[in-house]
């Protein structure tokens, strides 16, 4: 029993190596460049080896997805009160900020995916549905706990929260001393409260 | 005269249809996956009428970027007054909305060219240093004409204004129909002025 729970621990150790390495070489070359002996060669294991665990490049690509959005929602969940709920949106800014390589990747593949044939289509059209359902959700409770601003128009302001934290991404990725993602999401959060936003 | 003047148009319009073929395949397969072959398919000339008028790839990609920036700047000269220039950024976006192609490609080009080794990553470098120092311009021109509310941070505003405009554009590229640039634009735009902005 050790001995299976062992290598069921390596396989998924492996498994995580084979994504991180891969998150790498889609954010640098592109998803679709990538070839499956690429991402094998890069993480230093056999072709075979990672077709083991993952049996496309599809399947791969889809795993990764899914493990931010877990991750993130993880992340976004930690509080119980509505200022707490914002603030936790400026710290998932600030954890991105330490992994370039997956917001690279994100950026590319959002973009990529408008495209109805790429493979991440559905998977980005969903998450921005949900991404604008889940802004507008933390705005409401603030606005039910007399914290928001009156002029705010919070459907407005939920595409808006979503698209600033993308687009400062790409300017971050372009100017990393330039640009504070955290800190101008933080500015951009407090100008719709009509209390300070705990840091 | 006639006739080689007739050839000159004639090949400023053909250089047009490769570009506008190049934006198309760029946008839905890539820079990096698009061959010269592949383009010039596309447009159904041959590889060396292709090269005849962009040498290589990058040169080709290098004409589709500045000619875009150069027609952006015309349509973000056109006013002289604080509250024009506001209003030449809310028509920018919506003259977008007719172009989704160029949109997309801009969108993936500038995602991955965090790359420092992608050939059009000191173009992006550069362009968004601009995009930020004519939001800020525009932003003290409102602001000296007494224009802008008391709250605003115009570096932090300019920021956010370039990074809602790219993010929305991967809303937008995603689902046409919930989401509308220009007038999501315009509210930001709104929310930062203690005027109405002429629609």
């Amino acid at each position: 029993m050790a001995g299976e729970r062992g290598a069921y621990a390596r396989g998924l150790a492996r498994r995580d190596e084979i994504m991180a390495g891969a998150i790498e070489l889609f954010g640098r070359i592109g998803y679709r460049n990538a070839t499956i002996l690429d991402i094998a060669t890069h993480v230093g294991i056999s072709r075979t080896g990672l077709l083991h665990h993952f049996p496309s490049k599809e399947i791969l690509l889809k795993a990764i997805l899914a493990k931010r959005d877990r991750e993130d929602l993880q992340r976004l969940a930690r509080s119980d009160d509505a200022l707490g709920g914002l603030r936790d949106i400026v710290e998932l800014a600030r954890h991105n900020a330490g992994v370039p390589d997956l917001v690279s990747l994100f950026a590319v593949l959002s973009a990529e995916a408008s495209d109805p044939t790429h493979p991440a289509h559905d998977f980005f059209v969903r998450r921005y549905e949900r991404a604008r359902v889940s802004m507008a959700d933390a705005l409401r409770r603030a606005g039910d706990a007399g914290l928001l601003a009156p002029h705010v128009d919070i459907d407005h302001e939920a595409r808006a929260l979503v698209a600033l934290m993308d687009g400062l991404q790409v300017q971050w990725l372009l100017a990393p001393d330039q640009v504070d993602m955290a800190e101008d999401l933080r500015i951009a959060l407090q100008n719709v409260l009509v209390v300070p936003l705990p840091s």
